[in-house]
């Protein structure tokens, strides 16, 4: 298999784009990342693009076809990827074993999702398909409900307590602020997390990743290509998935996600590396305990002890690890179908020492982790700066 | 690259299925597959799962992750593809490069549809998707008008008649009633097509494929290890896929797909055959003007052509080339994620001989063509026997 680098990366700001559709947001996020590569649309051979729930927020399916349209991308392959919130690290993946492969040599990589054209309660509905409808959704928990019960087992048999898991919106939301593309650039504090509504005891609204429109495009080449585009070509040294039960009920563990796991198991045997070698991660923190879950299940803590060095701050902005320097899906939003490649731009820019006011000190390896439904599916990518 | 062959294929039965869920049918369909290619599901390394709209059908998605639940393919990578109705076939394609690739040996690649729980109305405008939301669906136009269209030009242009159109669908109820899984085993006269009620002039009733319920599974294996499985692999001698823009009004001509004719292209060099080599071939005939269409642009006819040649009785089963022996999507059923898994299958039997009472005669070179909304995808496949 050939080595794949990252050589472009684009984001549209996330946020409530009242004005844009699917497309603007794609056509933003993907000039961004084209001109980055300083690459044309015509040397694209193929996209992927990654969208959850299209159909039911805006009525439009066949997504990849018409993002290819969108961006010129002229009779490309064009392939849509769906897995729930992980649609764009499954992308991802597909881009990467595209090249790897020795099929293609420069792939597209795009994630989009316009989310706030719907209601509240729709949009409530439409994300609850990435858990199992019929046994799910269709007997009345949302999202918000199984992380819920997730975190209060997490809570028993850990210790773990509702400040600690208010500390990571209180991080998260504290790099957004220096993150020009994130949804909340506004500091909160512990007792604001503690004060606010709850959504799904003892998740409250500022636990809770937000509803919100963004894309996000990356472009891939084959390492012998990449240079002539970009001198600071990122190189993915693994990319892995797994998937477990879509159902929670049905899982081993309720305090773990066994598919993330698996998949940075193999990930980290792929790229042979180990958790202490990872100088920033971005990790899936749908909800604040999702984000202690992906750092006991990564291994960068012993089960259970994560939450406890979240508070104390070592996974702050040049801790000990940097976690979600984008300010994460809490801070940074999470427009679900972009989220997985947004989490691979953020690493891009950090490892080529880009990432301005929220630089990671030094960084080489970087991590993305992303999650579908309450861990039906985990992709984990690790990345390193091209020698 | 490395030689693919499928060494499984299974089907539900196509049609009303109130009494089964996605579940139910992916079962039905990924038993008969594993059992067929002798092989059980701790083998299976990943999943591929082609479907459009279930979240706008059955609220469900992440709908690979859920096959490979159902299915016991515990913790593989899962992922699903939607490409509109060229949604299967795209898949095949995904899970023919994973294999070629070198990165796995065996893979699954599943479709499915559940159409039939919303209204007829509901299911119009979840397909409308397809095409471009703003740009067409919004407007007013639905899937019936695009190729409607079509068919009014490739009328004025070329002097196709409605009975020629006809007699598309004629043929396919016939190959439809001697297929077990076909949703219409029913023979239809020209007569009854031309009397049947305007859906989108010229297009009656009876042009039109119907709303169904279906999947559709198939095994691939690398070459080498193909043989350990099935007496009879059928080797992917070709896999390629083009996109065009989203909007009808922005192709270059009306009477023809592009997508088609470059995939078809591609996949002939490729194999390093013509269309005169093609013993069989399923071709997608969502509107009787698309099979029309279809014969055209791969190559099988010269522009303006097919639709006397198919009047004629040419494409008729054991004709000059037998098209849509299953009976096509007209006859067997269009449940649309699960369409272009099951052409693939219908082509795997013919090569094998067990094709039973539809038997193309020593056939021993087939085709797959599998198109995305009104021609934004176009897939194209060809097989043939393993020595």
């Amino acid at each position: 298999m050939r080595d794949v680098a990252i050589i472009g990366a684009g984001l549209s700001k996330f946020g409530e784009r009242w004005n844009s559709g699917i497309k603007e947001l794609m056509a933003e996020a993907g000039i961004m990342a084209l001109e980055d590569a300083k690459i044309t649309s015509h040397e694209i051979e193929m996209l992927y693009g990654g969208t959850m729930a299209s159909g039911r927020f805006s009525g439009q399916e066949h997504v990849a076809a018409l993002m290819a349209d969108q961006l010129g991308f002229h009779n490309v392959p064009a392939v849509r990827i769906e897995n729930a919130c992980a649609s764009g690290g499954s992308a991802l993946r597909q881009g990467y074993m595209a090249i790897a492969s020795g099929i293609h040599d420069i792939v597209v990589v795009g994630g989009v999702e316009k989310m706030t054209d719907v209601t509240a309660s729709e949009a409530t509905t439409a994300l609850g398909g990435a858990g199992d409808q019929e046994w799910e959704l269709f007997q009345g928990i949302t999202f918000p409900g199984l992380y819920a019960l997730m975190a209060k087992r997490h809570m028993y048999e850990y210790g773990t307590t509702e400040e600690q898991m208010a500390s990571v919106a209180v991080k998260n939301h504290e790099n957004a602020c220096k993150n020009e593309f994130a949804q909340f650039r506004k500091r909160i504090t512990i007792d604001e997390v503690m004060r606010s509504k709850v959504v799904s005891d003892p998740l409250k609204l500022l636990d809770c990743s937000p509803i919100s429109d963004g894309a996000a495009v990356v472009v891939l080449a084959s390492m012998d290509k990449a240079k002539k585009y970009h001198d600071t070509p990122i190189k993915i040294m693994a990319s892995e998935q797994s998937s477990d039960t879509l159902r929670l009920a049905e899982r081993e563990s309720l305090t773990a996600i066994k598919a993330t796991q698996l998949a940075a198991d193999k990930a980290f045997r792929h790229a042979k590396l180990a958790p202490k070698d990872i100088d920033v991660v971005e990790v899936h923190d749908c909800f604040t305990i999702a984000e202690i879950l992906a750092m006991e299940d990564i291994g960068f803590y012993k089960k259970g002890t994560a939450a406890k060095a979240i508070a104390d701050g070592e996974t702050a902005l040049n801790g000990k690890i940097s976690v979600n320097t984008s300010g994460g899906l809490k801070g940074c939003g999470h427009p679900v179908g972009a989220t997985g490649v947004k989490q691979a731009a953020e690493i891009v820019w950090q490892l080529r020492g880009d990432a301005k006011d929220r630089q990671v000190k030094g960084a080489e390896i970087g991590m993305t982790h992303n999650v579908g439904g309450s861990g039906a599916t985990a992709v984990v990518h690790i990345y390193k700066r091209a020698d």
